[in-house]
């Protein structure tokens, strides 16, 4: 097979297979080509995804040796799409009764969601992730597009019980918000034990919701490894319970009266400056 | 930019932005060379795509001609799928009480929902759709991966009416399984009239829920040009309500008490033979 050929082959693969570990006798028989003209297809590959700041492909040698595309997004491009989401955002006809905001449209588009999962995929990519954990409805589509880039599963808690899971393990929670109890529910099949977990929602006032899952998942004695949000929100009555997370975006300023809005870039674009 | 250079970013490209329309142009100033050159670079792409039965790039010519890349799944290996898939299914320690089937391992896996997304939307992807809709919870994956190789974006659908929306339509259904009459929200701003829809669910029995689904998307003078499944199962006590449905997935012989179970291939293959 041609070189050109070959090079469109292999860079749909990674992109299909992010974090795969290949062989090179693999794609050796893919391509019907030798081991050296691999190599130097993979030299070009690794050399463009850097330059377009797409991530890299990770080399071992060795008996067992091969290649791995560790799918990246450089910091550039992701300011770039944390300022364009803000500024779609800060508009306030999304402001909804009860000091929430309509992002359902954004979260409603895959092309959108698939970017915020690469950003935090991104941030998260040394992190040994086993899982990703979500609560349903609103954190699932980030959920799965994040755990595409890790390649790893996703998990869905849910308010719920539903009888077409199996025996579940299910804990009690205070939300924020309403101050109500509120029931989480997680599938004992769903979630080995000791697993290393990142928690991914799609927005965050006090921290209910997320305290409740950190405590749901210390029933599995799983690792929280790590915490993604796509919007947190300043709640004024109550502190936050959760501090160690990753937002994209920050609202600051919701005036339900005077129908204003703030919305900041969240601490995602902080902790590397 | 050399040849080797621009068919690692065209391909990255294509892969990423499925049936966006793209006038020759960009993609001279992307990669920095002749319309001629990515001419003969999109042949390569087009001839490789088609080699691997991964979809074509349909160009079109004069004023605002460009480029668009339709991904599709060959028949064979959406066959070879569906096989692993069925035989995947098949197996005892799947069957919960009630006669559903534990499958969120298999919707947990994005990959596998990735695939299942590529399948369904290669099979509609001359339907002209405008939205995929789907009803919490675990048809969302799914809708999301057919979404985002159609490109259009996703509307969920709610047992429970959310605050955090705006005002919404709902109407009551009886439910299939459990004869209850239960309620389904969608807020209004989520869905324009008069859009061609794809309904994507998990798992289909008597029907009850996708009935309820084209109900209420009859309010919004919606069009429903597909329904899709990944698994439809016999319901001995109830006719199935829905009929112009595809699935790739069949379970006909669910036994609780003898714990054995019969998956077959849905009709999504019979159509084509």
């Amino acid at each position: 097979m041609k070189r050109s050929n070959r090079l469109v082959i292999l860079t749909e693969f990674f992109m299909e297979n992010p974090r795969k570990h290949i062989q090179l006798p693999f794609f050796v028989d893919l391509c019907e080509t030798t081991k050296s003209s691999i190599s130097e297809d993979l030299d070009i590959i690794d050399n463009v995804f850097k330059t377009q700041g797409l991530g890299y492909l990770e080399r071992t040698t060795g008996a067992g040796g091969g290649v791995k595309y560790i799918p990246e997004i450089s910091l550039e491009k992701s300011s770039q799409f944390i300022e364009e989401l803000r500024k779609e955002l800060q508009d306030a006809s999304r402001i909804l009764p009860g000091g929430y905001l309509y992002m359902s449209d954004i979260l409603g588009n895959p092309k959108l969601v698939r970017e915020i999962g690469r950003i935090f995929a991104s941030r998260f990519s040394k992190l040994d992730i086993d899982v990703v954990v979500t609560v349903a409805t609103k954190g699932i589509p980030l959920a799965y597009a994040v755990a595409s880039f890790l390649e790893v599963p996703v998990v869905i808690v849910r308010r719920d019980p539903k009888v077409t899971e199996g025996s579940s393990v299910s804990i009690n929670y205070v939300s924020g918000s309403s101050r109500k109890i509120q029931t989480m529910v997680l599938p004992k099949r769903s979630l080995k034990e000791g697993s290393n977990v990142c928690i991914i929602d799609d927005f965050m006032k006090a921290g209910g919701t997320i305290n409740g899952m950190i405590s749901l998942l210390s029933e599995f004695n799983a690792h929280v490894k790590a915490i993604g949000v796509l919007a947190e929100a300043d709640d004024e009555e109550e502190e936050r319970i959760v501090t160690n997370y990753t937002s994209l975006i920050k609202i600051t300023d919701l005036d339900l009266i005077h129908k204003k809005i703030e919305v900041l870039a969240g601490n995602f674009l902080e902790d590397v400056l």
